[in-house]
């Protein structure tokens, strides 16, 4: 726990400098919200629905946005009803509610590696032990990985801190090793609509529902978030799982914050039957892929001497390997302060804090002037850090 | 946790039928919220603070409710600060997160007893064993309760279920208890503006900040929320502690939910600015002390035969214990419901279930007629009860 709390502290304190560029977090471009229409629903939907928005709600949501999100995600082979949806505070919930439901103390997690440090940070309490799978490596076995583990975790789109998406043939192996090993398997999608190049490839749970088509009843526990497609601060998020794990997580739900706040319940409802977040897609795609072109341009003129990297096709993150071994990430991050850039060194997404030789650099959060300034600044400290390795 | 959620579902369903009355729950009135001043704040807060309303806020809150909150609770003697101030996702979280920070597996909670059925589900996962207090009865000795104990907890103002208000004296003791052990004790005050008759007494957060007068750094874990003094559907709790207890809920939160929903924490700020908690307190206080006093009176008449309860000064309920041994409120629940009304049995609040002898009756979300009526539907199901109970 003290890792991984150092680094946010330091990212916190540095979040303190106007100088500072952070490519540290994966923070949204705020630009893209369309705040006057927003602000027009807040007022209306506490007005016409004081008891969905002020009171109390159902534990699992208000059964109008499971609804919704049931027929978003329904295919005709995935048959999806509110009895597969729970509402959750945000994607960060949904994981802390799999640990609670799922891991005995000490168990097993397959986790897809390097792996999303927020999740890493939700199962701390259940001390749990990772089996790292790489897809795309040579060792990577998905059956050996889910066989005997308490869940699989995975972030097939654009994961969080890799970028990389995981290939249509990854996934279908993913998916029949759960249902071959009746290992539950997150498919954990905050980055599902961040596609800049290529067509969106099927997500899991759908693979999973065409095995057997009908009413959903699976291994796969997909999450969703409002926080990319729309706003983080609404904290609102969904699962969609079969029933018997919707239930479970409900009732864990109940203890830990009995449900999530209406308001923000609501305001997704209309947000989604305006489809506010299909209206504001596009700009928000230009103006990421615009971004992720600056860095990785940027990159490229600065830093390709001393990093590694592929060009993510979606996503919030480009995740860089040191080409020196010298060149330890965690030594880089203080140095990347004094030279006014913050970065995320891999150590905090490995579970057991090993791997020091890459680094993830965010590129949603900064304009593009930035972004190379950054970039610039980041090249600067990796000689200086260098020059003083032996 | 299966009994538990058992009496979830049987309460769930019965919110379904509309001719039921609902003495169950702890819901408050809606017609004292002040609904279109919040839908214009609501609106006013997206259009002026898009970035607190709707980006990533800090973990531990947004500063300007936390610095309101320090100011709030402070006294001469207890000085508190932004680092003595979480925000929480409502009370429950509060909860959850002290389980998590303080909490060992199989650990001993000294908790007043009959305890809040919430604060028992937030730490289940944790399978604590429990020391109960009782206030007021012979072999009660704080000091005994709380040595060795992970922590203390207490409701103060009219305990939930109990509705007991605890003595000032008993206060001072408990106070006392965890200064001379040094145990953590919770103080969860969701009822404390709710009193109808008497002044409120001092909270322990202030006693125990007169024992060392100063910036406050003592044991004492103060819970508040504005789910009782404005509305529950925004979620917004508080923690004030000691600094290093709140960075370590802060921590723990972090794995929870990231941080609490800002639209919801800024209409908390502008509430409190605004003084609204403070301008519908004497319309909830007579609507609420006319409901107590329309069930209290109509337990006169129907039940006091069977049950015996005191009137509570304040809070949401009123605790009732039958005279006759046969009276088993476990078995009382689904009669009760046969007949159109429905409480709470009392196994619910005890930590190992056996308490079987009272009931909870909520008075806060019906008008008099029904209490009246539903008092009488009770009356009805205990005589039906005890007819064919040998």
């Amino acid at each position: 726990m003290s890792r991984t709390n150092d680094v946010t502290s330091i990212f916190l304190a540095a979040g303190q400098d106007p100088d500072l560029i952070n490519l540290a977090g994966g923070l949204p471009e705020p630009s893209v919200w369309p705040v006057a229409e927003l602000a027009d629903l807040a007022a209306e939907v506490v007005r016409d629905h004081p008891g969905e928005t002020l009171g109390y709600g159902p534990i699992p949501g208000l059964p109008a946005l499971r609804d919704l999100i049931a027929a978003r995600f329904s295919t005709p082979e995935t048959q999806l009803s509110r009895d597969n949806v729970l509402i959750t505070t945000a994607g960060m919930q949904a994981l802390e509610l799999t640990g609670k439901v799922l891991l005995e103390p000490g168990g097993v997690i397959a986790a897809q590696s390097p792996a999303y440090l927020g999740a890493l940070d939700a199962w701390i309490p259940h001390e749990p032990r990772y089996r790292p799978m790489k897809p795309g490596s040579n060792d990577y076995d998905p059956f050996a990985a889910l066989d005997g583990a308490q869940f699989g975790y995975t972030v097939p789109n654009f994961s969080n801190p890799s970028g990389r998406l995981v290939t249509l043939a990854e996934r279908r192996e993913l998916v029949a090793a759960a249902h071959a090993t009746g290992t539950w398997l997150i498919e954990d999608d905050p980055y599902g609509v961040l596609y800049y190049d290529g067509t969106p490839l099927p997500r899991m749970l759908h693979l999973s529902g065409a095995e057997n088509p009908g009413p959903y009843d699976g291994p796969i526990i997909y999450m969703g978030s409002l926080s990319k497609e729309l706003t983080p601060g609404l904290r609102i998020g969904w699962v969609i799982a079969a029933p018997e794990m919707i239930a479970a997580m409900a009732a864990a739900k109940q203890g830990s914050d009995m449900c999530t706040a209406g308001l923000s319940q609501m305001l997704a409802l209309r947000a989604f039957q305006r489809r506010i977040p299909e209206r504001i897609l596009p700009k928000m795609l230009e103006t990421y892929r615009a971004r992720r072109d600056a860095l990785c341009d940027a990159m490229r003129d600065h830093l390709a001497d001393h990093l590694d990297w592929q060009v993510p096709a979606g996503g919030m993150f480009v995740w860089a390997t040191a080409r020196d071994a010298r060149l330890d990430t965690d030594a880089l991050l203080p140095r990347a302060l004094e030279h006014g850039v913050c970065i995320s060194p891999s150590s905090v997404f490995d579970p057991e804090g090993r791997d020091r030789r890459s680094l993830r650099i965010n590129f949603t959060l900064n304009a593009p002037d930035k972004l190379q300034e950054g970039a610039r600044r980041l090249a600067r400290a990796i000689r200086a850090l260098l020059e003083e390795t032996p």
